[in-house]
């Protein structure tokens, strides 16, 4: 049975979604810190940036990010990581993630505002809704069949799933700064570590993996 | 030249005091999951329980465990950790730590109300001043001489510390649990892994060890 599967970068004190975000740098700069082991891989060059080059780190951090875009059959995002919120009233935008995103399946796009479905190049369609958390959830399971789905975040999101229950892997990628502004993501998840095995490993970037695996039912 | 050290247990969300102390179980069923791995190895055993005969875990843990009791000659810690807010009545109250504490050093206990010092055996003595950081350090320094001072904590207090820049260690051992209530260590700490050296290492037993090292001014 396909898993639902969650992969984010946090920074020490659990910020998942930076603040610092300016119409110059509509990233930020805290983005740019907490995901940069992550964004030197040779798979993120590879996959995200279309760099065939062999550029960028092997190891621990490009094993993680191997394993984010392996197997996984449908992804469900909020508006947020799509880049609805920049651009809210431009209906022909086409997301922040260039002509040929790096997902390559079905994504299903949370917002309260939805719009038409955009098919983009290599695979990733994009398709966008007003669903609950369990009904996005089986529109996913269906779109990937025997693959995995991920829960794509922003934190709010993910938060809502791993409250949910909904979630069988989680890895964080914590990064070894302290930003103490933008969104945490553990907030109000108490004890879900009763539910998982957790393991963690590091690497010489500083970024520490941690892994919630989930004791599957029966 | 001494160095001004800091180790703190803290969970994966960054609490760092927990909050679920009762008058029957007065550190908590949180503090005993915080501290699980600590007080499992070999070295807690010998130095906090007085336990010699070998049992405890070796490896990482042990050895982080062995680190903090190592190169110490004096500690300064908040009215908490010493027990005085559970006895805040109790004049005769010689704290949490027995006849024989672990610090076997001078210790300055901050305190809004001051009370006599206490000669405990192995060479631990208490001493209760109300003081700001930069001058219980002072105190401190000199008790010292040439080994280390800790910061002990609790959270509160550490934070103050950090954020005076008077911190030359700091080790967090994070606990992969997630509490959600308590005193969370990395508020308003924005920035400060920007002016130390941040390495990384997991335990199998799936606590990761962070430290903070301060590049020395020449």
């Amino acid at each position: 049975m396909s898993l639902v599967r969650m992969d984010l970068n946090i920074s020490l004190d659990g910020i998942a979604a930076t603040a610092d975000q300016t119409p110059d740098n509509p990233f930020g700069e805290d983005w740019g810190r907490l995901v940069e082991a992550y964004t030197q891989t040779r798979t993120f060059r590879e996959q995200v940036l279309h760099d065939t080059s062999g550029a960028g780190t092997a190891g621990l951090d490009d094993d993680y990010a191997r394993g984010y875009f392996d197997g996984i059959g449908a992804e469900i995002m909020g508006a947020g990581k799509f880049g609805l919120h920049a651009h809210p009233d431009d209906p022909d935008w086409r997301g922040w993630w260039g002509e040929e995103p790096p997902f390559h399946t079905p994504v299903f796009v949370l917002t309260h505002t939805p719009r038409p479905p955009l098919e983009m190049q290599g695979g990733t369609t994009f398709t966008f809704l007003e669903a609950s958390p369990p009904e996005a959830l089986a529109l996913a399971r269906e779109a990937a069949g025997d693959r995995d789905v991920r829960i794509g975040g922003g934190p709010t999101m993910a938060r809502e799933y791993l409250r949910a229950g909904l979630v069988d892997v989680l890895h964080v990628g914590i990064t070894p700064i302290i930003l103490d502004k933008g969104i945490r993501l553990w907030d109000e998840l108490r004890g879900l570590d009763r539910d998982y095995e957790v393991s963690s490993e590091a690497s010489s970037s500083g970024v520490v993996h941690v892994t919630f695996t989930r004791a599957r039912s029966a």
